[in-house]
């Protein structure tokens, strides 16, 4: 049972390797109703066009415009009424010299009617309508295609589908969307100590947390948590449970803090597969693991995080979600973390040597470090985000300017 | 049927009303596992000590402390050791003089030891142990509740649960959550030309948009749409189909474009209930309605958006999405709706008198107004998000900064 980490890593060398792991992409059709946030795996061109059909724009009078040329207020036109034309309705007469047709907007444009006049430039009259401005040829109707023409390229592969593009979707009458499959993440908590929330709290054991806040921190990246279990912190019981995993695209550990269940997931690779990383140059989170699995004649990616909280979920938010929102096809503009630059209500003396991620507060637009161990849940209770400190700094001033990434995900 | 609107009113004036509308926030309990991006609605005090009793923070050798005060690498002390006691384990003996238990990370302390010294500086040597440097007391002990004491307030009422928040729920082990409920959106497209994706598209008829535009845009702010269905655009109609939705908190209708249907909303809420709103100086989405109905004995609200799908979005965006966020309970932080200050790639003219919203795509990080009508399904095609032009504006010349409002929701 070794402590010593295989070589330790510069996180930028760190970012390289996890940019070339290995993931194959699938596609799937989804129903439209359940296509919001997915992301578009084809190009969709419009199937139809759009208008479908010459259509009215406004509530008025279908009208051969010639017609209308000599009308005015003071020597208006009178064109006989044919029929009336809802949105919806199809016209059954043609508009020929001396008549109109009423219709409204969205109304398909009768046979013969080259513009419509607004019914604000119009006055009823028993069966007539006078017409009491002159209208240009065109005006007021909408040409089929003239939105869209069937062909047409909508939207783009690896668009993120949000309302305005549903819309879009919806226009084209489109049932079923093309999309990437939303990877599948396993989430282990590996220690003996730990218990699920339907156990009694015995002396020596405490509640999981990590099997939570990593399921739903890869909800936030466009992946699907599943099987969140506790393993026992032994060689056996993990191997067995990743093991059970075939249905996972990655499977994510992390703990036992007991015996070092770093070591016990790096004997697990070394025999199924390959260590790829082996502790980072980072604090908190430098026992980390990342490796290959071979499975079923592939290779399964495993994160193993180190167990305690603040440290799991620091190393996911930096290294591990980033990699999550590129094989969940979100695009670069999706994948960006969001961060506020704010100053400092503090001087702060980073750890030597190693990057180092430091929790806060903010209120009152400052940045109040959260100055305790990663073993503390106070500090997750009390944390609006994070900044990074690059390894080389000795002091940041108070009012320094920091990028806070938010926890909000 | 008339054509006129009661009275067009300003945007802000619009706001304040809504900022008035009356909505009765409920609250539920939910298992843990679905609380993600819900909001608390209550405080959460600790029910238990964290942690749970006192722990060994350090892989090592449970030990009293002042054994080790004379221990040195040329003379160590050797202390013989009792046991092993992993993590999930009870130690079984007492540490006494001359003697130490073997603890790892998250071990309980076994009765008798005031410290625990770290396997790296200790040696095995048979049955004893070979201390190589003195441990202060308490040193790489944690103290149970030194980190969250029983009874402390953990997070706050109007918390959103973030999984870093998750994170302390599930430390307590805590397994049902007290949150508000997600309010209802009934979600309603009117218009006789208007048709679902499964029936076959006829002559004058076109697919329905806002249905499924307005349905996903609820969602977005954390409220949950039902029933989202198409009514014909006649008064009848409408209200049959507003008097089903007795289950949801909210109504939102949209269009017909055919025969003023903002006029038949109005009909059913003169009978019904009252008018708020009808008509605001904006441009699109003038023709838009709120009112409140009488149902069962209390006011519903009611949204009548216009018919045109980038009325539709953007009058939802501006009017509703922060009324929706508020009653849905997000904090004032996560209701603003995020923005970016970018520069227009060309001159605008926007209309006179209202105020304007304008669809851009943005592009080498400049912004492109998307010069198309509102009816226009290629302008949500290319859109990436809206600015908005007070309603005094003559000219923004090129180069004008303008804060964009992204559609990615």
């Amino acid at each position: 049972m070794g402590q010593e980490f295989l070589k330790i890593m510069d996180p930028d060398d760190v970012d390289k390797i996890i940019l070339n792991l290995p993931f194959k992409k699938n596609v799937e059709k989804i129903p439209l109703e359940e296509s919001y946030q997915r992301v578009l795996s084809e190009d969709v061109h419009a199937t139809i066009n759009l208008p479908p059909f010459k259509r009215a724009a406004m509530d008025g009078y279908a009208v051969m415009s010639k017609d209308t040329f000599m009308a005015s207020e003071d020597k208006p036109t009178s064109l006989k009424l044919l029929e009336v034309v809802m949105a919806g309705q199809i016209p059954e007469m043609k508009v020929e010299e001396g008549t109109c047709i009423e219709v409204s907007t969205g109304s398909p444009i009768p046979d013969g009617a080259d513009a419509v006049i607004m019914i604000e430039y119009t006055e009823k009259k028993d069966e007539n309508i006078l017409i009491l401005e002159s209208v240009p040829l065109g005006a007021n109707i909408t040409m089929e295609g003239s939105d869209v023409k069937k062909g047409e390229l909508l939207l783009s592969r690896c668009e993120l589908i949000t309302p305005d593009k549903i819309g879009v979707l919806s226009a084209i009458g489109m049932i079923e969307v093309p999309v990437f499959t939303q990877p599948k993440v396993a989430v282990i908590s590996t220690g003996n100590e730990i218990i699920k929330h339907d156990e009694k709290l015995e002396y020596g054991k405490i509640y999981d947390i990590n099997s939570y806040t990593i399921s739903n921190a890869v909800k936030s990246c466009g992946c699907i948590p599943i099987h969140s279990e506790i393993a026992k912190d032994d060689y056996e019981s993990l191997k067995n449970k990743i093991n059970e995993f075939k249905d996972a695209d990655i499977i994510i550990t992390s703990g036992g803090t007991s015996a070092g269940a770093g070591d016990v997931l790096r004997l697990v690779l070394d025999e199924l597969g390959e260590v790829l990383v082996h502790g980072i140059a980072v604090k908190p989170g430098k026992p980390t693991i990342i490796g290959l699995i071979n499975m079923d004649g592939e290779k399964k990616i495993i994160f193993g995080l180190p167990g305690y909280p603040v440290s799991a979920l620091m190393i996911f938010n930096v290294f591990i979600a980033p990699f999550l929102r590129k094989i969940a096809s979100l695009s670069l503009e999706d994948r960006e973390m969001k961060f506020t630059r704010l100053k400092l209500s503090r001087r702060y003396i980073p750890a030597r040597g190693r990057q180092q991620y430091v929790l806060v507060k903010i209120e009152e637009g400052k940045v109040h470090p959260i100055l305790k161990d990663s073993g503390a849940i106070s500090s997750l209770a009390d944390a609006d985000g994070y900044f990074k400190v690059a390894k080389n700094v000795e002091i940041l001033e108070e009012g320094s300017e920091v990028d806070v990434f938010s926890l909000k995900m």
